[in-house]
């Protein structure tokens, strides 16, 4: 897969993406990873992004003209090589509220490009002609894309197939099945006073897998009755 | 207000903190962050902070003790200062979900501590003798806790009085109402043949307001009428 980032802030964006999963799957050559830093993409000697905002009120706003010149490379790139981009994803607090559906879905993409906003966002021109996806890693309103970019880049890119090792298998994961999943727990089998659930020291698969599967629908019960309620609708639906 | 993030990545936390918003109110003392390395909390040879989980199954497990050890410093520190821990919270995926409200609520307080998870998270009985609140930044699943630490981070430190100025206000927001943010725009006025709207040039202050009202509440209803539904209701229940 092939995914570029489009930022005011491109080392913030670098630093991240050489850790843990992310940096394996880069070496390996499953994910080829690219981030542009916009100011590359003015013409002006001070290099300048984002100017006021029509209308008065308070932030900066990203001009539009140096993210069209930094898509449209990445596009006419993309086409030169045969490889067109699936989406063009634009990170605001105000798009599409990101999932464990949506990752999986992304996950099987070729191409895609992410903007990250800053500021007051991106003039709102580049959102209808460039973007046809706009993702909100939820409700609630940060600095910048930079990190929810990061966010869903390593939501996807985790389940690009052959990044996680069996072991490490992303099926049991919270979300995969609409429960959460259950505790866990590793030596000592006594810390303070509190143990392990013999279960989990039986040895006895059945019962592990059935102890987990309880605990799974208890925890969502408790904490996350939406998704109960989701995953019975959907159900009813496939029938 | 003092942060202190426990991670067993402090290198990918430490580098998002030196941008933009965050970098300037801790340069301004706004904010304390301190950044913790798990390894720096092992007492054995190998530095070890992972384990197999007990009854099998993928992933590695975070273990106790250095979790114990580095929070419990925190704490022991936070007593002597008088300065006293608001809230322990782990970053997880079956956590109660971030949003605005909570943000708003957690940027009043004068000392959190995020503990980031990795692999499949840490040994339950952190999370029961230690974590006072437990959070999710959105329903899909990532390699670690870092990155939504820092998603917590940016979204409070950004409300801390006096971070942003005035004309950055935070108030007109996604969220801050229950509405989603009507569109941006700046220079130039035309560009490919795609006009900034009228209502935004025409220097008429109570037009531009009451334009940028009805495109919030237009977009949240195509959007997010979710978010339309809980305003209402909540303002039933002030009634």
């Amino acid at each position: 897969m092939r995914i570029d980032i489009v930022t005011a802030f491109p080392d913030l964006v670098r630093g991240p993406l050489e850790y843990s999963i992310i940096r394996r799957a880069r070496e390996r050559g499953q994910v080829d990873i690219r981030v542009h830093d916009l100011r590359d993409y003015t013409t002006d000697r001070h290099r300048q992004i984002d100017d006021y905002p029509y209308g008065g009120g308070g932030g900066m706003v990203l001009k539009p003209e140096p993210i069209f010149r930094c898509i449209e490379a990445i596009q006419e790139e993309a086409r030169r090589a045969g490889r067109p981009i699936d989406e063009v994803i634009y990170l605001t607090p105000d798009g599409q509220v990101f999932n464990q559906e949506l990752a999986n879905r992304l996950s099987l993409c070729q191409h895609l490009v992410l903007l990250a906003g800053h500021y007051k966002g991106v003039d709102q021109r580049v959102r209808d002609a460039l973007v046809t996806m706009e993702l909100s890693i939820g409700d609630y309103v940060l600095s910048g894309g930079e990190l929810p970019a990061l966010v869903v880049v390593d939501a996807i890119v985790r389940l690009i197939p052959g990044v996680l090792g069996d072991a490490e298998s992303a099926l049991t994961d919270s979300f995969q099945d609409g429960l959460l999943d259950a505790p866990v727990y590793t030596r000592p089998a006594v810390f303070r006073g509190m143990a392990v659930p013999e279960v989990l020291r039986s040895g006895d698969h059945e019962r592990i897998a059935a102890w987990r599967e309880e605990q799974r629908l208890l925890k969502t019960r408790q904490r996350r009755p939406d998704l109960l309620a989701q995953t019975e609708s959907s159900m009813t639906h496939d029938e």
